[in-house]
């Protein structure tokens, strides 16, 4: 077999077998076969595709490549969330309790900010004392006892992945839907999930900015599931405004709180009761999905998702009592405030802009390699469909240091578009993608 | 300006500035670009194409990588032919001193044999004493003298070709028109021709199976010499069947004497007419290719070719005496005979088959590494088109060795394919094409 004849197979637009794909990646993984094939050979599947049995195949292949965490025997059932990346999506912190309390395990492996999207385990870092690097062991104790545990991957996970993504990166070949099906999947099926629920966001803040290409990938994402006996649905939702009130680092862990207190906005509880309803049913707990959101609302009334958030804090070395003490005062001294320029209504608050000016003011990063500040970020008192009056305040901006706040604000001022009307009502969930 | 934006403009189908083209290929070339970025890019072209205005950016910046030979201030016309490649292919040792004759130069850079076709260089050393690894002063020297000189490429030639040629070849990127055009025309235009007439090969014993990709290829090769100010005309010609009665390399070099002669076989002098007719036009010899024709068999009547030919063979250090005493003995003593497997027509013998027969013999290699042989070869004595008794002797064939001469001969045995009637004639120059 050669590298040669496998590119070109993929560049005649051949279905490759099982065989061809495992003697390219493991190729790669072991340096027998060099970067400049895999570039190649990840151009041709940019324009070729790939069918969801092919998919499946590398998508296995990767996760050969590494450990993968063993929840067989274990009392379940054992269900996961993951987003395609968005602004302000704190849906993981509160669905995970969530769906604990009925009695669903959410073993989640999260990854941290980048460019303009926002990560888990940065927020959750945000808690004193909150650890992220569990072991194996650790994460399986946690997981049992508490419901739900939350950590980073390691790097014995999908090693395939971590290599074809720094590739991938320089070789203008990210954006193809097979490839990053391969590599969701290969992540998520790794930590041990027997089903899992997508949040594949489409808009401005998101990963793909068309709802087709959203529902491409979603559609992609369940079929290779199903292909690998896993059971997979997926939403196709709204990000083209930030989820929720607040964007930070610790202001989302707070938000997160008042969620789990009944007192969430909107739109981040609709987004958040849609994925835990999901999960509910692939848990087998609801028999669709207003069952499950209706136990989910019965849950939050009674208080058990928070009891279970804050046993979890203390589980993965958080200091509950500061969690507590911080809460409304975790804020950095530099900050400021975004007025309406006109009056009128607020059309939208463009979640790329702020995504973007959360880099500036330390909620994110665009590198690694960069650090992140729990006191920076936004909190929204206006959002699109709000009527405004010129001068009301429409956002609180904390920036990690005067020169990040100062290169935010403008940002975030062009963040906001204005209207004489109020804009039509946004879909926040617009389509349900199941296997047949 | 970012390596990975230029992948993905061109991903996308943009067309590349002068600019972009040069950043890639000029880092490839001084290793700030890494091979697995250009291997991507490659594939993308491969998917996309390039305009005739960036394939001539491409060309440019390629041959800038290099040292040129520059003709300038020398009496020209200085013009020069190229083929694709093929089997049996000597046109260019016929047509150097043809042309010559009429008063045009032709500075001449020829390939060597690699897999099943045949290298001009691999036949003019068959010749004992014949050196192709002339100086750039000797080049020169001989051109002006002989009217044609014949040597390699040396190393200083276009070294962004060597890369790009040697990285496509095992990315899966070599079938790609834009970059054979560049790839072409940049080490054309390097030897420092005012003119070029291609001889583009379509057929089983060509680079490009069908007509409908050869004349895509050639329409390229023209419009992207008029975007760099070179005259070209392209003829779109037949290599289902190896050309003339000869493939070797000695036998090639007595086959062209005997065309130099006015005793070449049929197939042979029409393409070579026809190529060396247009070179009459591009040299301003002739007002349209009838006219050039008819100069090119007037000066083959007078004899003047054939003495160019041995001037030159006499200049680059070959043996005159020793060449027409070996002319039809220098054979290997590993002989064998095709015979016809039944009576009626010969539909065919199949170029693919001859040309892969031939590396068994030692005429090709298929490593660049391998020798090839000057004593092994075949000769044709039936051809498409003849009928024939069964038993008749259809080739002799001579190998370089015993295991050779068998690996070869069930091959050749599969290259001849019989009917019950003639088969249709061949139009050998199914078309011309040149810039508007």
């Amino acid at each position: 077999m050669r590298a040669v004849d496998i590119i070109m197979n993929k560049r005649s637009g051949k279905e490759l077998s099982r065989e061809e794909i495992e003697f390219l990646i493991m190729g790669y993984v072991e340096g027998t076969i060099p970067d400049y094939q895999v570039s190649a050979w990840a151009m041709a599947v940019y324009f070729q595709g790939m069918t969801p049995r092919e998919t499946a195949y590398l998508t296995e292949v990767m996760l050969k490549s590494g450990e993968t965490i063993d929840l067989s025997g274990l009392p379940g059932p054992f269900v996961d969330k993951h987003s395609t990346g968005g602004v302000g999506d704190k849906t993981s912190l509160i669905l995970a309790p969530l769906v604990a309390a009925l009695g669903i395990r959410d073993p989640m492996m999260s990854g941290r900010a980048l460019g303009h999207t926002g990560g888990t385990l940065d927020k959750l870092e945000s808690i004193p004392g909150y650890r992220t690097d569990l072991t194996v062991a650790q994460f399986k104790e946690i997981l049992l006892k508490d419901g739900f545990a939350m950590t980073g991957q390691t790097k014995e996970i999908v090693p395939a992945d971590r290599l074809l993504y720094a590739l991938r990166d320089v070789s203008g070949t990210v954006e193809s839907i097979p490839l990053i099906t391969a590599s969701i999947l290969s992540k998520k099926v790794a930590e041990g999930a027997d089903a899992l629920v997508l949040d594949v966001k489409f808009g401005s803040g998101a990963f793909m900015k068309d709802p087709e290409d959203g529902e491409k990938l979603a559609r992609s994402l369940v079929d290779t599931g199903a292909a690998m006996g896993k059971k997979i649905i997926a939403l196709l939702t709204d990000m083209n405004e930030p989820l929720g009130n607040m964007v930070g680092n610790f202001l989302e862990v707070e938000e997160s709180l008042d969620c789990l207190e009944g007192k969430g906005p909107g739109d981040l509880m609709e987004v958040t009761l849609a994925l835990a309803a999901r999960m509910a049913v692939l848990g087998g707990k609801a028999k669709d999905a207003d069952q499950g959101r209706k136990l989910c609302e019965e849950a939050l009334a009674e208080g058990t998702p928070r009891q279970l958030f804050l046993d979890n804090v203390q589980s993965q070395g958080g200091d509950i009592g500061k969690l507590l003490e911080l809460r409304g005062t975790c804020r950095s001294s530099f900050a400021a405030e975004i007025k309406a320029e006109k009056s009128g209504y607020i059309s939208r608050v463009d979640a790329w802009e702020v995504g973007h000016a959360g880099v500036q003011l330390g909620v994110g990063r665009n590198r690694k390699e960069d650090a992140v500040s729990p006191t920076a970020g936004v909190q929204f008192h206006k959002k699109g469909g709000d009527a405004v009056r010129q001068g009301d305040t429409i956002m609180t901006v904390w920036g990690k240091d005067e020169a990040g706040l100062a290169a935010a604000l403008p940002q975030l001022q062009k963040a906001v578009t204005y209207g004489d009307a109020p804009p039509p009502k946004r879909t926040l969930i617009l389509k349900e993608i199941a296997s047949a």
